[in-house]
């Protein structure tokens, strides 16, 4: 803020807020965009304050699980930084967690999202035989023929998924990025070669349920001697600059592409949200909340 | 076998024999013990066989898995040198896969049993917060009493064992060594401290039935970042001696302590099995073939 008649500026300001705790599938009405019509943008000379802007609003699945009636641990780290969110998670989750070595079998679920993609584009940089899952044809060819999977299927159109996670990996699945839970997760456990490892990044299909699903071939952890682990972006954040040095060059010699869902408005937040969990977004889902 | 007399002599063998593939809870009644009258101990000199005479044999609950008619990809490298199978599984499981740091929390479910015991021991000498759960009192007060657990407590007389699992560690559980699955597993879930470790060795609540319970509460792994980790004792095979050189001056002192459930008569060896999953057994379940 350079003087201060810009500090005592009045502006309006939108805003989406929750009415309540949200139970089951969640619903636009769940929300209401507001509007403050005469906000002081008051910084006091002496103030550590600052004041931002926001030009573009990130939807994420994991947005559902704050408005439950819950606590969690694993939102305290929550900071700003958190825009490219979706590509360290990527990055931690597939290099920290998963391990991969040139040649494994590599299975994504949910694998067009932003998450999904890059996991799957990083898979393919290590020398792996990557497939993933989405729940529309036009997200399988996304995967296929832009993103470099080298093959997909849609969930949606399997009734049985041990027997496609099967036909998909004959020889067994080593890696399995894990964004959706539920029966896919049972799925997989059956799927699993020796020493297989299953990076659970979210379980999208889970957040909405009050009581989730039961899954129920865990013994496979046993037999196959696999390893589940859990993992957050906020461990990962002291690496986002090394994250960035891996990345960008890549994204700027076109061998990472990156997908995103572009809303215009504050005002179309809610929907673009409640899209996640329809499939409706293909992509990272952004709100543009200013253009300038 | 010392002169060729002895090599051709007639002797009577007594066999277990299981009759057919098992559903449900085993029966006694599934097993037949039946007696060879007149086998040769036939061994040619230019043989490489050689006789073996059995004086023990081993009960243990994963023999359930084998009474299955299914292949699991975990007992091809089942080998001899297995008499102290449950001593080198307690061993490799806690060390490596639970990786425990003094000062931690430590649950271990069917903690009286052949592996429990000494997971709990082990854990007692890093330094750790050891807390046993058990189906009998008398089994409680073992643990307590015999193996130094800080706590113990008899699962069967908890009708709410999330509410039984916080309330023996109300700051959270760091390892928990898993012996059990099911409902145990599902309140363990709930009560992980951030960045725990669960090491699966088994998963006796669900050997007996066909179609496995389902485990709710898996959302725990990423709100947690836990590591949940399966492993067989084939993995530590190479360490056997390291486990031997480790172990026996414990042993020796008195520091560690091993209770053994001694049954007399390979015709009792169907009772001695069937009993595991009753947790008829007090401690690691043995059967003498014969005395010398």
């Amino acid at each position: 803020m350079a003087d201060g008649s810009e500090k005592n500026a009045v502006v309006s300001n939108k805003k989406v807020i929750f009415k309540d705790y949200v139970s089951g599938f969640p619903k636009e009405s769940n929300m209401v965009v507001t509007i403050d019509e005469n906000l002081k943008l008051k910084v006091t000379d002496d103030s550590k304050n600052i004041l931002v802007k926001n030009h573009y609003l990130s939807c994420d699945p994991y947005m559902r699980l704050l408005m439950k009636n819950q606590s969690t641990e694993i939102f305290d780290p929550y900071t700003p930084g958190a825009i490219r969110m979706p590509g360290l998670t990527a990055y931690g989750g597939f290099y920290e967690v998963c391990a991969p070595k040139k040649g494994e079998y590599v299975f994504v679920s949910a694998a067009s999202g932003a998450v999904g993609q890059l996991v799957g584009q990083f898979a393919k940089l290590m020398g792996c035989y990557v497939v993933g899952s989405a729940g529309t044809q036009d997200k399988v060819e996304l995967l296929k023929n832009k993103f470099g999977f080298d093959d997909a299927f849609n969930y949606k159109e399997e009734p049985d998924l041990n027997a496609a996670v099967k036909r998909y990996f004959p020889e067994g699945i080593d890696i399995y990025f894990e964004n959706i839970g539920g029966k896919m997760l049972d799925a997989v456990l059956l799927n699993m070669r020796v020493r297989g490892r299953i990076a659970v990044c979210g379980m999208i299909s889970q957040y909405n349920c009050d009581q989730p699903e039961g899954v129920h071939n865990l013994m496979s952890i046993v037999y196959k001697r696999v390893r589940i682990e859990g993992f957050a972006v906020a461990d990962y954040y002291p690496q986002y600059s090394k994250f960035l040095d891996f990345i960008l060059p890549y994204i700027r010699e076109g061998k990472i592409k990156y997908v995103e869902d572009i809303v215009e408005g504050l005002e179309n937040g809610p929907t673009a949200l409640i899209g996640l969990f329809n499939g409706r977004n293909v992509g990272k889902q952004v709100v543009v909340v200013a253009s300038q």
